[in-house]
């Protein structure tokens, strides 16, 4: 399939899963991986201006989506099977980015592996996980 | 320690994290468990009804919290460590419900597992989930 | 079906996957559950009399494996998916018996938690692990 | 610390847990990632030549616990807390290889992520792990 852009990507998830849009949006996709962005909201944050596990979660459930993209193209075909993520160390200052890499693409099951950090800060991890969706029939 | 109520945790979670409590409330508190309450938001659900994987995530991760306050009392304490979840059927139709019972209290981490099911379906749970939170020094 | 006995269970493993059944055997099977016993072997502990990480996944991995007969019958049809294990405090002294619980049998996929503890010693569980079982075309 | 060996690493295990040290080596260990190598055996193989979920847990877990070793040097400190394993694909026909890179050595963890593919080829992993080690007072 031809490349996508994270733009199509946005545009797709806008329509078809608006809530879901509010916060975040593809900061990158290519073959085997693809980056979420949450922009920044004080509003949303934990005392001491910490960035939430949910929060972290959502981003990191979300690349996992955008990755099965890079495997499906653009169709809402895959739900998450399950999710394992480690907390590393507090999460606060910036936009978080969480990057999926693609570890499996089987036929019903698609496995990646997620980095997420601090926007300006890939060396210093704020969580990392490991989960699979399940490709629906 | 003294018994907590579900309405001394819904007040002191306003207090420190306002942000957290909205949406959700303590359901029931015990010896070794907890429950959380979502209660049905319509404008916060999936194409098709659904109850999103964040969602589901975010009621148990607060249930493993007020699991730690049944060990270390009333106080935020302790931080997520590690949390893995399964999903195991599409969840829709009402308020959500996670419980959280004890697995095992340490010095320094506090285990969990967490079942999570739609109001008036126990037996039908909807994800499954084990974690910890560390408590801080 | 009909129901499956430990004995069925155990000829059938000593058939298919001789080396599997070495210390391991099946103790009970029923709807919804399989507990696995491992034999007290004292030439296989660690350092302290300690059962080590690897002996339980393997009891673990195996009762998930047990449970999948009570859905799909005494077949090799089924391989680990993934499986999350959570060491909860050192475990030493007896027999090592492991008891998966069904959550959700899909076509695609069993899923299952699995509580181990020391034979006597049911309320004092050395590890807990959730995890499933990928069911072959 | 000045850097250990491979030999070292092995000569340590062999002395304190002469059990582990059975079919299983240290690699190569270096900073902030260690690697085991199971030596291929034919008797230990499943029907149809392929190495066992337990095996490839036994071989992350190592791999884990000699990642610890470049935190806290050659001790026996620390213990698995928990640990997350995703089976890819089938392994079979050569040694193993299991991977060690470090997420995160906290003061009471030390957290990993374990990559294990059959020697020869590194892009098509078998299993992939994140886990803890619990650093012992």
């Amino acid at each position: 399939m031809s490349a996508l852009t994270p733009q199509q990507v946005d545009a797709f998830v806008t329509e078809v899963y608006p809530d879901v849009a509010q916060g975040f949006s593809c900061d990158a996709i290519g073959g085997g991986y693809a980056t979420v962005r949450w922009r920044h909201d004080a509003t949303r944050l934990r005392p001491g201006g910490l960035i939430s596990g949910p929060t972290q979660f959502a981003a990191t459930d979300l690349a996992l989506w955008f990755l099965s993209f890079t495997v499906l193209g653009l169709a809402p075909m895959a739900v998450t099977s399950d999710l394992h993520i480690v907390f590393l160390r507090p999460a606060r200052g910036g936009d978080l980015l969480s990057r999926a890499d693609l570890l499996r693409a089987g036929k019903s099951r698609i496995v990646g592996r997620v980095l997420t950090w601090i926007d300006g800060h890939p060396d210093r991890p704020v969580s990392h996980a490991s989960g699979a969706y399940a490709v629906l029939g």
